[in-house]
């Protein structure tokens, strides 16, 4: 039986801590502040926006909700970005993705003020952390991964980490933040995509296998050895024709099989979902730090 | 017998396609033009300053050899790089490394134009490099090895590519060069390092061997699976009481033991050494015709 990463709890840690961190910050008259933005009526954009809000509220952040219709353009919205990174009650901005076609996203994210930059997608963050500069933000995600592994007590150091998946938002900035030097970090990484050939053979030589290639249940017990720790990021929809919406979550790890040949492992849902949003949380925090240092 | 990959003879067939380019941009009354700034007289770096000044003139190149004393303060050198950013007739600007220890060589970095950053240190071109956007300047020596793979007919896509050494000017950006999507990349790739475990268990499932580790003849036969292709990175002194000068250089591969077990390998010297200034030269013109086009 492996030991099952627990991520809603390992958030509520991450979430006491921060709430010292506010109580300090409120203390010397500053309340970090985190501004969504969401383009459009996506119902899954919506739901995602409404739970960030609720978390800022439910941890005494200030929580600026900017939701605006999808016909807005390219210049209305830089507008209001520009607006956001000049608001001193905002430390921390996020475009929620996907905006409308019509809208430049990386456009978007190159007017962001890399210091508010919080889900770090900006070309001086995505520098930062190739160059291993802690001013940085790391991306929510992997941000969340390598701290759930950190909480669990899973060493890091010299663990060799296969990563499935090299999107800019997950795998990349993952197979960086863990290949660094210094604490939870220095691992030996190896990246695996669609074009990798003999896929299962180099999982299998994995100690850490991090799942974030998009697919239901890719992962399955021949991609794992005995004692490897297993993070699933994926969050798929399958059918479910016994479930009340048609449909269920599962993750890129076909848990049922994996399950009994890990050391450790994450469920889905409850897994990475909640650091990601824990992260956001942590990222606005420092944000909101830095730029309190930077007034004095 | 592995095939000896030759890297001065590649660097020959980069230098003619280069000729083509430049006598295209000479037609439309374009020189491309190289500035190289040395601060103090370490004779090392004089030499390499030499070797790319006389490159550049051999290509017909504009060249610009900027000799400043040791004692040239911070303030004085970013003058200098900023007259540079701003004259028309420089399109790369490469600041040789390392200047003497009262320089912040960050900061000079980041004063750099990224359009003219040739040497792709500046935060930009990191970004770009990790985002897959190829308008942005890859650091030569990566770039080179790339260009060696290509030229001796080695097949990247798919293949697992193990580098090891993880420095910003060699490991990372050719473990983000190599994994990203496209021609002449799609490896698995796999990044080792002085903190990693069973490390020639892990280098022998490599089908192609970067060593860029800094150690003279770190990689050995036992490291070596047969038929895998090595490029020597390194450049590594060695006393040697039968040379002239007292010592020799090599590279981080014990070529001797490696060589029979290896499809391809380079030597030390002539290997990847004549590339890196190859694609010096190769990204001095490519800045050159991005700012002719930008000036239309």
């Amino acid at each position: 039986m492996a030991q099952l990463i627990d991520g809603r709890a390992t958030a509520e840690k991450v979430y006491a801590q921060l709430r010292g961190d506010i109580a300090e910050l409120n203390a010397r008259g500053v309340t970090p502040g985190l501004a969504v933005v969401l383009v459009g009526e996506d119902p899954a954009s919506r739901a995602y926006v409404r739970s960030k809000d609720k978390m800022c509220r439910n941890l005494g952040l200030h929580s600026v909700k900017l939701e605006l219709p999808a016909e807005t353009t390219q210049e209305e919205l830089l507008a209001r970005v520009e607006g956001l990174n000049r608001d001193p009650a905002i430390h921390g901005i996020l475009v929620q993705s996907p905006p409308p076609k019509h809208i430049d996203e990386a456009a978007i994210v190159r007017a962001l003020d890399p210091a508010k930059d919080v889900d770090g997608f900006h070309s001086m963050n995505v520098a930062k952390l190739a160059l291993g500069d802690s001013s940085g933000f790391v991306p929510c995600t992997p941000l969340g991964c390598q701290r759930l592994l950190v909480e669990s007590g899973v060493a890091i150091s010299g663990a060799h980490v296969v990563v499935l998946g090299r999107s800019m938002i997950v795998g990349k900035p993952m197979a960086m933040l863990l290949m660094q030097k210094g604490k939870a970090a220095d691992a030996t990484v190896t990246v695996v995509h669609s074009r990798t050939r003999n896929l299962p053979e180099i999982t299998r030589t994995a100690d850490i296998i991090i799942a974030a290639i998009g697919q239901a249940h890719f992962v399955k017990a021949e991609h794992v050895r005995d004692g490897a720790v297993v993070i699933d990021v994926g969050i798929n929809r399958v059918d479910d024709a016994a479930s009340e919406r048609g449909y269920r979550l599962v993750g890129d790890v076909a848990f049922a099989e994996v399950e009994p040949k890990a050391a450790a492992i994450t469920p889905v849902p409850g897994g990475v979902g909640p650091m990601t949003i824990a992260m956001l949380m942590s990222n606005t925090v420092k944000a909101c730090r830095q730029q309190a240092a930077a007034d004095r």
